[in-house]
């Protein structure tokens, strides 16, 4: 499994992924599954991937030979114009591995799968994220849905149903994802630390922060510590139901 | 889907299941899901159940004929003589009736596939609590993992795994249960109200308090919304990632 989040506040996007990766629950390593793409100043994409490795790394490859090599430079990630424009690309190119994948029709297509989060900024275009599909079509955030999660999305979705606000700060909207893995993380084996974080600010048009948060670090140990105590707290004020 | 949760207490047992069945979402309805057996001052017996309904309304008739019926009394989870023997009968009995239903082998199995969390006690041993799986086996409830799931399982998880407490009163115990139901109900449309209610007192031989707590209920509004409350101000006392 997996768990990324790609979220939408007023002031720009936050996105966050596990890195996690495993064939069986004795078969497991750490592999990185947030790319990002800029040209500064003209446009930042970033891509979180869920699902088979292989997929989604033969994925990211082809979107990455596609934007570098000159010959293939058609069709770009780079020279989309829109981030409309983009999600499909990367649909289609999702589709196509996993196609290419499963010669053996519609069972082994299910076991090459995978998913992807798209997010960014075009020149011309707001900031938007789009949740892309193993069949290669997708669906765009709205502010009825600011937040897209792909993978282990069930443990970590009450909290963030529950306290995200568009004009959270970031340091703010990092904390409620971190609450978010870190309930995750603690449910299932397959989703774990290190996470990846990277934020980018509205109409910055390059990548903002992006940060590696270990177990080591002393903010998320306090956050997930602490998370554990003020839930037991938060518990002991709700009224008692006398029974 | 359904949510059912079976929870072990110093001071006994505490059931709650949720009422919702579906075939589809454009095809819900309302449907018990809990059931006892007692013969007062000798044993009391609980059966959630989460699956196919048809698979365990039939399970349930079969058990309960089996323990009205003169002809028929034996096998009957009214003379089993201890609660592993019950959770053996609810095995056998569940995994006939999806056999008897899946006439197109291993697939239509699954269809027709159901699990059932089984508790009580019985005179001469201690209060316990079993999860039946489809194939008739079953697991039993341990200090390390006192309570057991079946349904909609994910959701719920997080506030039981940091809140639960042996030592709780019934009061703060159903507390719990409603705040994990209500978090599952608020992600799932397949779960849903009215909630089902039991409490089992050690050494009481009898069933306890049996209720059921619908939307109107004013401490489970009270509930449900402060807990929205007092999560989003337990994170508001975490510390910030900064940046």
């Amino acid at each position: 499994m997996t768990y990324c989040i790609g979220m939408q506040l007023d002031r720009g996007l936050v996105f966050m992924s596990d890195t996690r990766t495993n064939a069986g629950v004795d078969n497991f390593s750490t592999a990185k599954k947030m790319f990002h793409w800029q040209v500064p100043g003209e446009r930042m994409i970033t891509i979180m991937t869920a699902g088979n490795l292989a997929t989604t790394q033969a994925m990211i490859s082809l979107l990455r030979e596609r934007s570098v090599t000159k010959k293939d430079r058609d069709p770009s990630i780079l020279h989309e114009t829109t981030m409309f424009q983009v999600a499909r690309l990367v649909g289609a190119t999702l589709k196509e591995v996993i196609a290419e994948s499963s010669v053996n029709g519609q069972q082994s297509a299910e076991q090459f799968s995978a998913s992807a989060i798209v997010g960014g900024q075009i020149k011309g275009g707001e900031p938007t994220i789009f949740l892309v599909y193993p069949e290669g079509n997708f669906i765009e955030i709205t502010p009825d849905t600011p937040f897209f999660q792909i993978g282990e999305t069930k443990y970590g979705k009450p909290i963030l149903v529950r306290a995200y606000d568009p004009q959270m700060a970031y340091d703010d909207a990092v904390k409620l994802l971190l609450v978010s893995f870190d309930s995750t993380v603690k449910s299932n084996l397959s989703v774990g630390l290190p996470f990846d974080l990277q934020i980018y600010e509205k109409d910055s048009f390059e990548a903002g922060r992006i940060l590696r948060i270990d177990e080591e670090d002393s903010v998320y140990q306090a956050i997930s510590s602490g998370w554990g105590d003020a839930l037991k707290e938060a518990f002991q004020h709700l009224p008692s139901y006398k029974v």
